[in-house]
């Protein structure tokens, strides 16, 4: 009997916005959206889950929250309870959390036109965005990043997930949002690493897509260490702009093996487990594309001289470029991650590395003493850290 | 700052191949899909997942699977053990279940080149397809449908589900396999019910698109009663058609209100709580769709000549067209099964209802009184069911 061939595309669409003081009854950016969807006759569902480390931040967000929907509660019905998750990689960890989610979603009504609203840093967004979607199979989900990595990067993009048994995103789909709000006061009440790590999300679509922006980061590197706002949100929103045209144009579900925006993750990802998430995603990226750019000059790719550009401004931001679980176990430990990384995108090897500022090279095999070599590069560099 | 805009699309495809012993040496074509997809230097895993009710009928199963991929094992290394999951409903009431699938695709190194395929049931087809498509955000999934309501309906379509909390299908996917290979031949050891109950759903396609489907339905509803292979053949490759055909040129992943194809399911759903699963989706269906269908004439929308034929062609195939569960509690039982489908998809509560055989006709509104005078109709017909 003849072959069936099934063949059709699914469209996705969202829009990111930038706004501050998301939930001040004065800003009608919110409201809006809800009002744009409204069908007379049918008033859609809210649950809000907020991230529980921006509360000692702002004791009164719950609050706000309440106030804010019930300006338009004829068109969506908030859900009373606010939840609260634990901020933080603990969020991926926990399987009661997930559980704890699904339930809510079951005991609160909310149908696939109800929406779930997640507020919170890139750990807890990727839980919440994970239990939205596969509540009957995938619930609306609003995301409100609050730290930079998540306003530049995870919360713009399509990924979700949790960690399973010690594995990394292990659970996890590809389920676009509906929207985005980046609130940059939110940014505001980030201790210094955090304002810092997510920094490097953006050095890493610069150096593999755009000399020009890498160039801004440089001449700014100084304000941004200051914390200046300015320069923080074009920052953001530039790292948004490339991330998301990245997706658009490219393999948006990631079908094939080639996986760029991963520069610098695949040791990036392994120093996360040696150090147990003693480091923040942002901070081991900042050293995984330390340690692939080293390797990129060593192994006659990218000029001294770029390499030093890229050191250097990492230097000015206040980024460690080194860490000892780098070396530990003469460097297998680490080396154990390219391994792992394969298997995690399956498929054959493909790492980006870099010819020169602005332009990634994919290569499909990495010579483990050139790694060991710029280990010991980058621990040369730092011997304040060497233990 | 500027609204950030994104829109793209994702490209699915897929081929449902009909054939008989798969599974035998001199038929080429699984290790032809294999073939084609081969890369040079680069060897994909297969994890095999059978569902156990087919072990007595097919004892032999699991090695000539083994010995069939034995003979391209250069291309393709199938993961050796080979796992069995029970059949029917458990398999999606036991999320420890889902939690050895997931398991086992870490344990045996499966990435998102490699594959699962699952061989079984409609029921173990969902909870597999689940498990593939959260694990490492979705391996390649390949369906092997065993039963006819998986090969004409469940098994060629896009969603896969779990049980939660005696919430049906409450978590789950939309997640297109790779491949779907209908194996004619193991549709001999189904047992009459499983054999029949999935004819409902083509009856269902039929009444709702095809008039002509419909007829030829019934000049063949004496044959596939005596179980015919050759119209069951031409029944099954008709259904898949039509049912891949709405999937393709309608909404994939139901992001609106209208689900057309769940004709006849919103009772079917609550009659299967109703009675713990103790009768088969298709057989609710039937029920499902007999009791919308007497809606449709009692509320004045389809000739009482063409719900003649629809009962009848039930009755020859051997369907019960009443369960008493359907009266039980004054019909609130059963009424209550309106809102929680209207919950499930969520919006506004769209009902699909005849107009004639091979047009189905949208409402949002049922109502309560003619829902009960429909069970009492059909209970009539059926005396020797009053309980
Ligand atoms: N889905 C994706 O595509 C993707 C991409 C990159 C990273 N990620 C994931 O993102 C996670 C890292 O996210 P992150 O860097 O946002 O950190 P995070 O979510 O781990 O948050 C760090 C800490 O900051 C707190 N916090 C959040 N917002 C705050 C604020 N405004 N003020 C003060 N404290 C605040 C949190 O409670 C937490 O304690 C990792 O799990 C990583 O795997 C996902
Ligand atoms: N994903 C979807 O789009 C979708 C659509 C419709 C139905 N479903 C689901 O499908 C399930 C029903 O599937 P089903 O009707 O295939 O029944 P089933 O999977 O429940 O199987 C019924 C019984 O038949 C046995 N069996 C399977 N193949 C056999 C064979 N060849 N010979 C002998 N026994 C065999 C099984 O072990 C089981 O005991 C329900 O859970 C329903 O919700 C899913
Ligand atoms: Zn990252
Ligand atoms: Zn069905």
């Amino acid at each position: 009997m003849q072959t069936i061939q099934q063949h059709f595309q699914v469209a996705y669409s969202y829009s990111i916005y930038f706004t501050r003081n998301l939930f001040e009854e004065s800003n009608p950016l919110l409201r809006s959206f809800f009002e744009a969807l409204h069908e007379p006759g049918f008033r859609r569902k809210a649950l809000v889950v907020v991230d529980a480390g921006l509360l000692p931040h702002y004791p009164e967000l719950p609050d706000a929250i309440t106030s804010y929907f019930s300006t338009f509660s004829s068109h969506v019905h908030l859900v009373p309870d606010i939840l609260l998750v634990p901020g933080g990689e603990q969020a991926k960890n926990d399987p009661a959390l997930f559980d704890q989610l699904v339930r809510a979603v079951d005991e609160h009504g909310i149908d696939r036109h109800s929406f779930v609203i997640a507020i919170g840093g890139g750990a807890m967004l990727d839980l919440v965005g994970y239990a939205a979607a596969v509540s009957h199979r995938g619930v609306k989900h609003i995301r409100i990043p609050t730290t930079v990595l998540s306003q530049n990067d995870s919360g713009v993009g399509v990924k979700n997930g949790i960690n399973y048994h010690g594995k990394k995103n292990f659970l996890g789909t590809f389920a676009p949002p509906v929207a985005v709000f980046n609130d940059l006061t939110f940014l505001e009440s980030l201790d210094d690493r955090d304002w810092r790590a997510g920094i490097s999300e953006a050095i890493k679509v610069a150096l593999i897509k755009d000399r020009t922006f890498f160039a801004w980061i440089e001449a700014n590197a100084e304000a941004l260490a200051r914390r200046d706002s300015a320069p923080m949100e074009y920052l953001i929103h530039r790292c948004a702009e490339m991330h998301t045209e990245h997706i658009r144009s490219g393999d948006p579900f990631e079908f094939g093996s080639s996986r760029p925006l991963d520069f610098g993750h695949w040791a990036a990802h392994k120093l996360e487990y040696l150090t147990d998430f003693s480091i923040r995603h942002g901070e081991a990226v900042a050293i995984g594309i330390a340690l692939d750019s080293v390797y990129s000059t060593q192994s006659g790719l990218l000029p001294a001289a770029e390499l030093e550009r890229i050191l250097t401004v990492f230097h000015t931001l206040g980024f460690e470029l080194y860490h000892p679980k780098l070396s530990e176990n003469d460097k297998l430990n680490l080396r154990n991650g390219l391994q792992e990384f394969r298997e995690h995108l399956g498929g054959q090897l493909t790492i980006m590395l870099l010819e020169r500022i602005g332009k990634g090279v994919e290569v499909h095999h990495m010579d483990t003493d050139v790694i060991a070599s710029a280990v010991d590069y980058l621990q040369a560099l730092y011997p304040s850290f060497a233990s």
